[in-house]
């Protein structure tokens, strides 16, 4: 099917897509401009973030790019089973926790756990992806003028040669951005029905689940088991290490971990960690899980079971084809420039490896494209601003306090509640979001803190739970890991917007006048 | 009584604070240290934020400040009065809105504007309003080291005295920081029965309201009016001029000004613009209010009236004893170190006048404190980030589109949803707090707009219609009016973290690379 300046409407491309993702329409979708031919100057191999952003940019530096994607969308995974689902899933977390909360008071009702289903809110997410879907395909024909081809596999012959849609494409460079999927550890029983991982937890649940095990202690797990919980639906966590310790103690501050850890134990979520999966266990669907750990063996009844256990690449479509080097996990290694081990060999996104985050996928697929058009351009993503979802946002950069001390020796911390004070005994911090927790159940406003150097007097790490911090996370990144840093005098200087969701301007106000700064 | 190194605990201090409150404690409250005298380095008079925050700040040089209050708190009208409740209900608008919205669907039941009451939620601000105040007072004491009496009128005697709680307190400076008030037009009938202000509306509140009238057309009328109308209290604003036109066209953005007022008629509220108040009527308790306007003359009934008509400053505790000069609105004069026209007589805060916001009262307040100690110190407020909140929060900062087009000429936008698309065509903005609403209504996530010079490629103007973007404004702001600016290229580098609810660096990255910029 040829759409090449068809100008197909929002709606039209949302019924198109529907269409095909149920199959009945099977035939390649084409955005192409045949009169040009089949030679481009890359072929993205998958349409999500990383070749859909990295189209965007080669084709701004006059470059011709061609985008292959199976799925008949451009985005990839993200709106169609992972962060598009996901932060669907946390807002109802939030608004779930709160009805729990508050039930029966002010204008909440008695809070039915029966009116509360993940099958409904799985089911509304199915029926209105194509939304989002629309709008990427949408905006890549009109707005950023890509040339591409949807619901079609491609198969990689060779560094310069693709075969899709039943012809061949050739181009100076390839650019693979296959992304990567649920990890299986081999546990026995894994492969019962009811057992999911977050794809087929949004592809394939066809039944309410009354009492779930998550398998798995980062993020995925943490997020996941707390939107359960705030259903009403019993939930275990089952955790090989400590929960959210992945990436060492540098990453994640202590405090905010225990306030977030803490928060999921008092909304009932059962936390097990240090413990095995040692066998998924039923006759013909899950019934049960059995784990060892500190307290010895143990069988967790549970209908349904997700799989949290991390991520392994997407190869098929290139390897060993184009055989590019590859990490001890499997993920395509590169350089600064996002070039493989093959010359004129590109990899991007979640085909990398951890962090498994769209700043990651978009900025190597832009990094690609700006190499492949000689604009010489780097990307190293050590240094990360990082978040997840409980029921609330959890936001952190830079350096944790045990981290920051360790390198800078003399560390001040301005902290939220204050370290001495019971998190009951003040509704601070409390803003957007927060407001109604403040005046009905202070304990639960959130936590942050702000880590600074004493000595330079630069802001070294920023943590934060609680709602409306995230996007001024990606500033404050910024802030501080530019030449010079930034410094609590400057932040005390700028001009906050009360009540603002992070106290880091307000309350760096109060602290940079002093010559020797102290904790508060 | 004196509480000077009492150590009270935060219990102690809310119980304190509602006993004065209730006029069970009548006597000042003093966190003074005796042994040192009555003479200070600065006298603040008036414990708002101005007051509180230039206190922490002299403390913090070395000085030694007084800060004298007659309410029994530190904090001033915004955790009494003002921004705290209203914030709390505006995260209660937002809440209803949804539960209106979604009556009937997921886990929402039918929506019982019985159940949503303005009184209730009024009752639970006043119970609980200490919790807040406590803090204040607990921190000031225990982690700013600042003196204080609470609970005292104080009477400036001269520009170095002042008196209270009966004794004579001097100083080689005082920072006026007595604050504002609604401005009452002197509408007939405005003194019945009925008739509100922000503040006589948190005290004196008794009743349900259920048809409601709110005068003004700026910030507060809109808020309130939001608030009310969520509730599923029938509300109408009369305007004398167009509904958020306040400080002229530049300031905010005509698309966000259209997305904000339409989606406030969307949810029921009626709007009168050009329209005048002749009377306030009723018999012995407001019935209805008499409007003039386009349509002609009309009565409107009503049982509830909030003026939202501007404010006034409280001169009464220092004028004339210290007769500094004020403008044509009776708001003390200022120059860029918050000196008086008397020496040795600073101001800060409301006092000042517009914009009432507390960076500037927090900032003025610094900004006399360190005058005071000899630290030369500057703050303007001519350009300045700004928000207010409907059912959604609406940030903006610098120019709007047409005032950046009359500046600069050449303009680029980056807007969502994109302006060729109706609202209803598109999810999109859809991120933390509006994901339910992108998958069922989706001409609700949201509106926001980045306006670029063309020429030097930075960011002049941001607009934001949504959730979660507000704290992140605070730091836009700040890149945006550092030396050098912001550019769209700089952004479009930065670390996002998705979905993030402004959508300013995934766009600025998918357009960095023009060498032409082009609007989307």
């Amino acid at each position: 099917m040829d759409v090449y300046r068809a100008g197909l409407s929002m709606a039209q491309w949302r019924r198109l897509i529907d269409d095909a993702c149920r199959g009945q329409v099977t035939e390649p979708i084409r955005h192409i401009d045949e009169a040009r031919g089949p030679r481009f100057d890359a072929i993205f191999v998958g349409g999500g973030s990383a070749g859909r952003f990295g189209a965007a940019v080669l084709r701004s530096l006059g470059g011709r790019p061609l985008v292959l994607e199976r799925w008949p969308f451009l985005g990839g995974s993200c709106p169609h089973q992972a962060c598009v689902p996901h932060h669907l899933f946390s807002e109802a977390a939030r608004e779930l926790d709160q009805a729990q909360a508050l039930a029966g008071r002010l204008w909440y009702g008695k809070f039915d756990p029966k009116a509360a289903s993940i099958l409904e809110l799985v089911d509304l997410f199915r029926s209105k992806r194509s939304g989002p879907h629309a709008h990427m395909n949408w905006q890549s024909a009109e707005q950023l003028g890509i040339e591409y081809i949807v619901n079609a596999e491609a198969t990689v012959i060779d560094a310069s040669t693709v075969r899709a849609a039943g012809r061949m494409f050739t181009a100076r460079a390839l650019v693979l951005c296959t992304g990567s999927r649920t990890a299986r550890p081999g546990i026995p029983g894994e492969d019962l029905p009811g057992v999911f991982d977050y794809a087929s937890f949004i592809e394939d649940l066809n039944y309410e689940p009354s009492k779930i095990v998550v398998i798995g202690g980062s993020k995925v797990a943490v997020e996941y088991a707390s939107f359960y919980q705030a259903t009403g639906t019993p939930t275990t966590v089952v955790s090989r290490g400590a929960l959210l310790a992945a990436g060492g103690p540098g990453r994640m501050d202590d405090d905010m971990r225990h306030f977030v850890v803490d928060g999921m134990r008092a909304r009932g979520v059962e936390l097990l960690e240090q413990t095995i999966v040692t066998r998924i266990s039923g006759d013909g669907h899950v019934a049960a899980v059995e784990v060892t750990g500190p307290g010895g063996a143990r069988r967790i009844e549970a209908d349904f079971v997700l799989m949290a256990t991390g991520e392994q690449p997407n190869v098929a479509a290139f390897f060993p084809a184009v055989p590019v080097a590859r990490d001890a996990d499997g993920f395509v290694t590169v350089d600064d420039r996002m070039r493989t081990s093959v010359p004129g060999v590109y990899a991007a996104g979640d085909l990398l490896g951890p962090p498994l985050e769209m700043f990651k996928s978009r900025r190597s697929g832009t990094t690609a494209a700006r190499n492949i058009m000689g604009v010489d351009s780097e990307f190293s993503y050590a240094d990360i601003p990082d978040f997840l979802h409980t029921t609330y946002e959890v936001t952190w950069a830079g350096l944790s306090e045990r981290a920051a001390r360790e390198k800078f020796g003399d560390i001040v911390t301005i902290q939220v509640p204050p370290p001495d004070l019971a998190p009951g005994d003040t509704p601070l911090p409390m803003a957007e979001g927060s407001m109604l927790y403040g005046f009905t159940m202070p304990e639960r406003t959130g936590f942050q803190k702000c880590v600074i150097d004493a000595r330079s007097r630069r802001v070294v790490g920023i943590h934060h739970a609680g709602y409306g911090a995230k996007d001024a996370f990606q500033y404050l990144h910024h802030l501080m890991t530019r030449p010079g840093g930034l410094t609590i005098d400057e932040l005390g200087d700028m001009n906050e917007l009360y009540v603002s969701p992070d106290y880091f301007i307000g309350y760096a106000r109060l602290r940079s006048s002093q010559a020797e700064l102290t904790s508060m």
